[in-house]
């Protein structure tokens, strides 16, 4: 029997990879250019890593993570998501350190794993890509990330997307607000789902983001976080918006957002988008927030953070209806056909010339008729195919043909070298 | 007590990741300058996919496999090497179909997993990079292959580099050098390693790559595989051979050269490099050849293939030595210095409209005092700073100071436009 691939995992072929590494670039492109680096963390962690950072009581930890032990006993887990490695190392590598200018902005771009009922977009190997940035609890940092987010899915072209906006307050009010959760759901414990049942000592604000019909009824009458807010948060929020207003970052308060991570701070959004030829409703693609607690949980230095995080799947399917262009077969530049043995060194001379002077070059390993080495340059989308006989060889002439009208051109050898130049001219 | 990473790993902090995110841009580039394009296979895949293609008595499958069951029972394994993914995607996707132009080249870079001992350059999850190409049997696809190898490691500025080569011939001739090995050694079986011992029957060749002391005192009198090669392997290494003469590509017949693994067949090769500030000896960076049966071994038709791996951290260490200018920090364009809260927001949009001109621009989202501000622009290496003052705002006007000699620049906020042909200017 033929050895397949794990369930709830894909292939990229090579027809659909180039629109995931130019969408990379663009991403990669973007963090730079505001002087986010990146940082590569191990792809797997001790399993203590992501039970404090996700919570024990979360889905992931609970039920999606791949964790096994190594041959030496450890108890180790591929990574369910991009942000606890990141602070793992902020905290072990001592990024912390005064020497070190903060903010300390990083970006990933990686593959994350979860052992998930596979469906549409969902599979149980996946990419995530986020930014983090630690060291600053100004407002600013905040309007930052915010505006970074933005500006990437407007440069993605990404359409018709919403900024949704909450805060969860500092910690006096979150203690504040997890208090008079409990006290709400109480009453109705035996009436919630098994899962909320856990979660309402520990963490009653997942309840909020629970998709549970049992649960559902009560979440209306819930208290909501706005009503627990204190003077500082408030004013921390408020001068938030303030300077999305002045941004022109337009934004929906949300105070049902709690995001459904156990360790944020302060203020927390995600972009949504509304687009029905892939969603019934509009959907997440990119969440984010402050969390000034987690470099703390993992025995650092107290220090401020934010960041956000995107799902590279996600974010592909909506491109693919949103940007077809980054989708499109760019193609190369030069099929070099040949006829004859003897012109086969000449062929690899000519390619390996052309592509060192930057252009996309292929030509026939197998050596098959010249018929079908022009059915290979024409599938592989070839802009110009040069012939090359026997007579080409001896009089050094190249002779070029485009392929989009069937014009053909003669040039001699010694063009090669300005090769680039001259295909600018007989593209126009 | 803190939380660390797992024995065997590293972290890449934004100091240094510039470096490996430069050259995988080199390698990108250049693969797709040849029509190679990229392909991904997951990060684990189910444990039979690597004892086919590696062998039931490799090292890599026996003791260095990061192997487990998953929640779902099924028996996974992180890969150890990128061949033997691509291969199974390579049938199990169909990829052999004629409506697939042949040869399909692909190319990929990812990380790899392995529970070795950790040591310099040797970690348990390492990256490789690596091309295969299917469908050809032609000694020119071999040669495309080797040259690709060697053209890439010159464009990397990689220096004193080797081409080692040899050829396993086809199968009829690696069946009697097998036998003639397994004849060869029987006599000696009690006094091998238990490794070799083991090996012995399945597969003698690897005997040959033995580092055991004990194995060693019997490698000398072995049989060569070049005095099994019939009349057809010897003709297809010549023409190898002097494709390569003809292309002036210099190497070194190596008959010791066996390679690792089970799966070649035909050419063999190895780039070694000889650099006394990292090895006492010249040590191998890249390795490849050709493995004519291992798509059949995964139940695909029978498919010619050649290609080649590069173990990236070993390819960093080279070119940390031999290529210092591609670990050189390249610093942003712009940090924009500003004074007093009103300043703000004209800060955040400036750097947002330089941004988007393709500029890498920071300022301060910590907003601390000018002169610490400076001191960022400096630490983030920057080639110029702006500074913003409530003067500044109210007249229009950006000053502009050039740090490498302090000379000062004055511009209207309608320059900000033209900022990257400016800055051009004012470089020179």
């Amino acid at each position: 029997m033929r050895v397949q691939r794990p369930k709830g995992t894909v292939d990229i072929l090579p027809d659909e990879s180039g629109s995931w590494e130019k969408v990379e670039q663009i991403l990669r492109d973007f963090f730079k250019q505001a002087n986010y680096r990146e940082i590569r963390t191990p792809s797997f962690e001790n399993y203590s890593v992501f039970a404090r950072s996700s919570g024990e009581t979360s889905d992931v930890v609970e039920k999606e993570m791949y964790d096994f032990n190594d041959k030496g006993g450890r108890h180790i887990a591929l990574r369910p998501e991009g942000t606890a490695g990141v602070v793992r190392a902020y905290v072990e590598d001592k990024l912390y350190a005064p020497e070190v200018v903060k903010p300390l902005n990083v970006y990933y771009i990686e593959s994350t794993f979860r052992y998930e009922r596979p469906q549409a977009g969902r599979q149980r190997e996946f990419h995530q890509i986020g930014i983090e940035s630690f060291g600053s609890d100004n407002p600013l940092a905040d309007v930052e990330t915010i505006v970074l987010a933005h500006d990437l899915l407007a440069k993605l072209g990404v359409k018709n997307y919403e900024l949704h906006i909450n805060t969860l307050g500092n910690s006096k009010v979150r203690q504040d607000y997890h208090d008079a959760l409990v006290n709400y759901f109480t009453p109705f414990k035996d009436q919630l789902s098994d899962d909320s049942k856990r979660r309402l000592e520990k963490n009653p604000l997942r309840i909020l983001d629970s998709k549970d019909d049992q649960d559902k009824q009560f979440l209306p009458g819930a208290p909501r976080i706005i009503d627990y807010l204190d003077e500082e948060s408030k004013a921390n929020f408020d001068q938030i918006l303030e300077m999305l207003d002045q941004l022109d970052i337009s934004y929906v308060i949300d105070n049902d957002l709690v995001r459904g991570l156990d360790y944020y701070t302060g203020v927390i959004f995600e972009f949504m988008v509304e687009d029905k030829s892939i969603w019934e409703s509009a959907s997440t693609i990119l969440g984010g927030g402050r969390y000034d607690n987690l470099v703390k949980e993992f025995d650092g230095p107290v220090t401020p953070a934010v960041g956000f995080g995107i799902g590279e799947e996600r974010l592909m399917l909506v491109l693919q209806k949103q940007n077809p262009a980054l989708f499109a077969d760019q193609g190369i530049d030069f099929f070099i056909t040949n006829i004859g043995q003897e012109t086969q060194i000449k062929t690899v001379e000519i390619a390996r010339l052309l592509r060192k002077n930057g252009l996309k070059v292929q030509y026939d390993v197998d050596q098959k008729k010249l018929k079908a080495q022009f059915k290979k340059a024409d599938r592989a989308n070839a802009k110009f195919v040069i012939t090359l006989g026997a007579k080409e060889l001896s009089d050094g002439v190249l002779n070029v043909k485009r392929l989009a009208d069937g014009q053909t051109f003669k040039f001699s050898f010694d063009d090669l070298e300005n090769m680039k130049a001259i295909m600018k001219q007989l593209k126009e």
